[in-house]
């Protein structure tokens, strides 16, 4: 892949859409430099830039929940890539939920309709 | 919705990925600031902060491609939207296929998978 081909943004990072292979259901929004991008192809498993610590981490890395990636695309302008995976152990957000997008707008209120997958204080210990 | 609730970015804009509401393909990953949202929110149609042009859009102004919104679900971070939407005309990409996401990777090259359904020179006339 020719990494300068994508659009990089000016933090050198780009988004990536993680869905399952299988639902297409969204579970992640991430970032990736170009070391995560080519991490990740090289071991077939999303790494991601996680830009709260400003450091390279394997999904699962922890928890054990990594994802496989299966397929790859890239949109028109070439700033956002989806990665199609197979989530290992069911849950692909820290707190515990199968997607990180576990809350629902109804009316004025976000209600949550996730089930936990995992306690986040046994995985994490916190 | 309490919008300082949403965790907006520097630029005071937040990602928002556009999912078919049937079958969940990915359509678009866009970029809402506030009025945006709460245009997208008082009309049902989704709007978008175009960074290329500095400007707010509402998806289909041009084509007719209008994205009726179904469903609204925030991440985690609070810092990422997916809205679930009717996609009108068929087509979601200015560049005339039905997601943005039409380029795959095949080994070290992107292959175009998505097929036309409009011809954007038609459609903008350039």
């Amino acid at each position: 892949m020719d990494f300068d081909a994508l659009k990089w943004d000016d933090k050198g990072l780009i988004s990536v859409i993680f869905q399952d292979h299988e639902t297409n259901e969204v579970l992640v929004l991430g970032y990736m430099n170009r070391q995560a991008l080519q991490l990740t192809l090289e071991t077939g498993k999303a790494h991601l830039y996680r830009r709260s610590r400003g450091k390279i981490m394997m999904k699962g890395e922890t928890s054990g929940n990594v994802q496989l990636v299966k397929e790859i695309l890239l949109d028109c302008d070439a700033d956002a890539i989806i990665m199609k995976i197979e989530q290992i152990g069911g849950a692909a957000c820290h707190e515990g939920y199968r997607s990180c997008f576990f809350r629902k707008l109804e009316g004025d209120e976000w209600k949550v309709i996730g089930e936990r997958v995992f306690d986040p204080k046994e995985v994490y210990g916190r």
